[in-house]
């Protein structure tokens, strides 16, 4: 088969010419990083957090400050280019061009990441311990790094909310949607989550963007913390950010494919929701919340 | 540990020889593209669509259209071999060798894809106006092409259904397999969606061959739209091909974990089905469908 | 913004320097072999499995016999290499440095799996064969190789039980979770699983670490084999180890999003369990377990 250049320039012109295929990412008009540079830093913020462990090889001990601290040179570097470039297109957008605002923004991202970091490996050093205590499976802490899905998506989580808080675009929301790819966990960069959090196997769990979850809270697979309903304005499009999920006080467990949703609802500290529990309302702290024992109807047959 | 040339050998002999291990995909007998070749054309496709939201670069927009030209006549082309080679892999299992009807069948592949291709850039831009209308968590359209796994996953959804209209073995179900171990979100290739469809979350999601979905319908994570038995013949064997899937109309909306099955079911224009409900017959148009409100049982206790 | 090196050492410092960032994987504490290694290994055996099919060409047919024998000798050297570096991690931190008992151990596994490797084989033609009879949307065995995620997951299952069955710290978890990430269906290494096992669409699947699974069972996505409680020593540790995940036994089928809990519950032989049924006793052989038919509330409204 033989496509001429004629061929494809008419199918080119047919697809909307340049800046007519939106949305894109060209030079005038968007300039951002794409899906794969974000993927690519969050993988140095990885090899920072847990030298080693996602790589094909160790870390030879004498060169491990020299390999933490490139890294850490690499990230922050092209954290403050694309963090600038993510702020730039809305600046550009909204309006002006070549303000300086977004550079002194971008730097602020940067200086927040290298202040918080420490806090958020103590953090993460919780929720490993948590997996650990949470899981008779779990064999050892490296055992958690290396494969436990939960620990993936709160750690990236960790990183992508600190973004969130800044307010920067596009950058947190295409972090957490690479852990949800990977893991089946999707957690909205915007959720505020304690430490010693773990998610058991996790494919299925939804943390909406407004949840508040307290200090060693435990999640198993196909959890929804989501909306009940959303409010619309007075030409009916979608209110947007405004509190429409759940909080989660400390010392919480939530069964498997357990749906707790509402802005109002407040699961309180030390409640145990049984599995495929559906709750739109507040429980008081220590209940145990659990659906009736269903009785299926069992037939035996002599086959 | 020292294993000889022989003892590699007589494994590979256990194995059983080149031919004996199969499914195997080798010059003679089968000679289909591998699943990375097919992934590596899908994720040019999304290029085209797209233009840089899916790289490590914006797209200088002095190139653009050179790039996307340039996507386009490889995609084409690579298109071309591996559908042939998909048929010609039935063709020599089934009647002949060397026939030119697959040359044939590939060529008008091709030339329905240059056809429909502007058709279903129109189809996703009405696709990423519904998930932006319809989520309140999302802050832009560029946003939801860039990381959006319903988008991701209807984006190549209409790529392969196009395919599968064509009957080319194997690609679209490697296709909808790429995008289901990305997403979560499983559509057969079958399938029939119209335009303005939104996934949210998504993780779970089934969708069956011989589902038809019409236009601007919302679906929510976990949601199954599939088979409620398996015909078989007079041999006990299933039979392949028949409807056993439900229909969807326009402007419905299935919340999470909702489960609807089987092939005379209709879901009429306009419902709405709550979550976790179990459906296996039609509802009439504008209906509203909900479980019974389950009371679990809460025990405060003090701790 | 211009980092100098003394800001990237200071902030190196707070993170605590290595060794001080636990669990690190660095050479004189570790040494293990990171997950893309052990990923990169996964696939040589898909490669030796399947030739040509996950690849982007088909395997020339008369290099068949050196292609899969070259891939046979450097899977076997690097998993004697990195069992070795997964015994030596807990022989040093448990015992000794440099004793000869981890190499010996190491062999032991690469035997094994010589010897157990064409035995693979065959189960997996039993799984491929069982997914094509019970999937009518299946058009070849040759599609199932090449997109069924069920097929995939229990490909590396059979490769990750049998490192776990030599006590093999580490890469059988990392190798099922690549499975867990892929496809959604998280199999705990330790589950014990008859030939002609089908797993459909799978996504959101969990079978636990004491499951014994017999021949020819059908399972679908939302399916979880997991634990009721989990038992505590008298210092209110969690107990790791014995038995608290469900048997089930020859020619059973679980559909959509039921939940089998505990390690006294055994599912009898030819058993089906009905969508979403949650049980958490056994049923005798033969037995059909459904939840009586929810009737969810309809309105129908004008609209």
């Amino acid at each position: 088969m033989k496509l001429t250049s004629d061929d494809i320039h008419r199918l080119y012109k047919k697809l909307g010419p340049c800046g007519g295929m939106t949305p894109a990412n060209t030079d005038r008009d968007v300039n951002l990083p794409g899906t794969r540079a974000i993927i690519a830093m969050l993988n140095k913020f990885l090899a920072i957090l847990y030298p080693g462990c996602h790589a094909t090889h160790p870390i030879n001990c004498g060169n491990c400050r020299s390999y933490v601290e490139q890294m850490l040179k690499e990230v922050l570097d092209e954290m403050y280019d694309q963090v600038f470039r993510a702020y730039d297109h809305i600046c550009r957008q909204e309006r002006c061009a070549g303000c300086q605002e977004c550079r002194t923004r971008a730097e602020e991202v940067v200086q927040t990441l290298m202040q918080e970091l420490p806090q958020i490996r103590t953090m993460l050093q919780e929720d490993i311990q948590a997996a650990y205590e949470g899981d008779p499976a779990a064999h050892s802490t490296m055992e958690i790094v290396m494969s436990y899905p939960g620990l993936f998506a709160i750690s990236v989580h960790r990183i992508a909310h600190l973004l969130h808080l800044h307010e920067v675009p596009l950058i947190p929301r295409v972090m957490s949607e690479h852990a949800h790819s990977k893991t089946g966990i999707d957690i909205h960069p915007g959720a505020t989550i304690g430490a010693g959090f773990f998610i058991d196997h996790g494919t299925g769990v939804v943390i909406g963007e407004t949840c508040n979850i307290g200090r060693h809270v435990k999640i198993y697979q196909g959890v929804t913390l989501g909306a009940l309903s959303f409010d619309k304005d007075a030409k009916g499009r979608l209110i947007k950010g405004n509190k429409r999920h759940p909080d989660v006080e400390d010392d919480v467990v939530i069964y498997a494919g357990a749906t707790i949703l509402g802005g109002k609802t407040v699961i309180g500290k030390g409640a145990v929701i049984g599995g495929n529990v559906w709750l739109i309302h507040s429980v008081p702290a220590g209940s145990k919340v659990y659906n009736k024992q269903p009785s299926p109807e069992i037939r035996s047959e002599n086959r």
